[in-house]
């Protein structure tokens, strides 16, 4: 340890879907020994200032500026904690940590610890039934960071490998034909009852669940702050939940 | 509600990796007001005894007759809890219950609740880094619920697709010869440098973390308590860290 680093760390913590009672005991230790949270604005108004500690909330897109800063605050004994949505492993903030890590030799002996937490699909899952209770993927559908050809390649993989799915940030203001053109490919490659469950907000007061056919399915339907499940041909309903089968017969020709 | 269900009810909780500091307050909660703990041994294991709490465990590739007798405890008016580790909608038994639930039209009514968890490939792709950073699938690789020609038609379809892939219960020992297929598949879909990670335990005091290339990948490198993490193509190394880039470039026809 340089002198430089003192006893800084940067935690990259999960603070779940929304609600107090889903973070995790490990998350909230962390945060209460933080005398710095870095983090999209949304995440940092989650956390109670006391005194001690500094707020640094930031906008959306500056993932890498944010981790640089972590990095150069921990530099100087700071302990600092990322917030991240979630899980910070899934479509969040702990890989754009060590893609700044990798720019930044010169902060390469940061003592850094990324704390899990229950990542939206998993909330929205709990909440429909169990619709990943079999082999899943979760797809990022946002552009921002890679062509739409490569959603619509992993698309339809994931279809036509038998998964069910969870698509993250589905929809935005700034690209709202592209979710149009997710369930349009869905509907190339999967039966027209498929079942999908758009799940919005859950475990804060905004929460709304509903569970479509693939054909009853529209854009609207879906926005940035909804996670959308798309179960796997066995996916069904019994009463008001949705649940995946465990099982799977051997392949069939059917659709 | 009908007279025999009484104010009975079933809650499937998941109890995380194993560290006390990954289970969510929520399921602390129904711990706690909990008459009735059923689930598989080592999971009812972690359970601390307490006046008024009776705890059923029971053997493996038990599920539904576990969660048969979760629906009739709850129609007796008792509080039931169904432990599993790691996210219950995971390769867990929330769908077991579902599928219980659909043959017993006497029990439609019961009060369901699923609580979600910390699952075991979360956990895992925190220590290591952010493996799971991009797209990325979740695959059972036991062959006990669907034949082995699925498992490796999903494993081809996550590969093609370029999705990141977690492998839940890769290794048995009455099926050793199974993860040997499917290092044998991945090595004829990905190129040699690829990163694999082994995570054992996480959280708990037998935990193990190794990351090796797929060239030098062997079965033995896992049993039924690792989580298996496969990178995708652009999966590297920073310090001791192992993440997966958020970018993505456009498609090239690079391996």
């Amino acid at each position: 340890m340089t002198p430089t680093q003192q006893a800084g760390r940067v935690t990259v913590a999960g603070l779940g879907p929304g609600a107090d009672a889903l973070v995790t005991p490990e998350v909230t230790a962390a945060l209460a020994e933080a005398t710095d949270i870095v983090g999209y604005i949304p995440y940092v108004a989650r956390i109670a200032p006391r005194p001690g500690l500094t707020l640094h909330p930031s906008d959306n897109r500056v993932e890498l500026d944010r981790a640089q800063t972590a990095l150069d605050m921990a530099a100087q004994g700071r302990h600092v904690v990322i917030v991240s949505s979630g899980d910070p492993g899934v479509f969040a903030m702990a890989s754009a940590l060590f893609e700044a890590l990798e720019t930044r030799p010169d902060r390469a002996d940061t003592d850094i610890r990324i704390l899990p937490g229950i990542t939206a699909m998993l909330a929205a899952a709990a909440r429909a039934g169990a619709p990943l209770g079999h082999d899943f993927c979760a797809i990022n559908l946002s552009d921002n960071l890679k062509p739409f050809a490569e959603v619509e390649r992993r698309l339809r993989h994931a279809a036509q490998g038998g998964f069910a799915m969870a698509f993250y940030n589905p929809r935005s203001k700034s690209r709202p034909h592209q979710f149009t053109r997710v369930l349009e490919i869905l509907r190339e490659e999967c039966e027209p009852a498929r079942l999908i469950t758009f799940a919005r907000a859950v475990s804060t007061p905004e929460e709304q669940l509903s569970t479509v056919t693939l054909a009853e399915a529209t854009p609207e339907m879906a926005d940035m702050r909804t996670v959308v499940i798309v179960g796997n041909e066995a996916t069904r309903r019994v009463g008001r939940w949705v649940y995946t089968p465990r099982s799977v017969p051997a392949p069939t020709d059917a659709e």
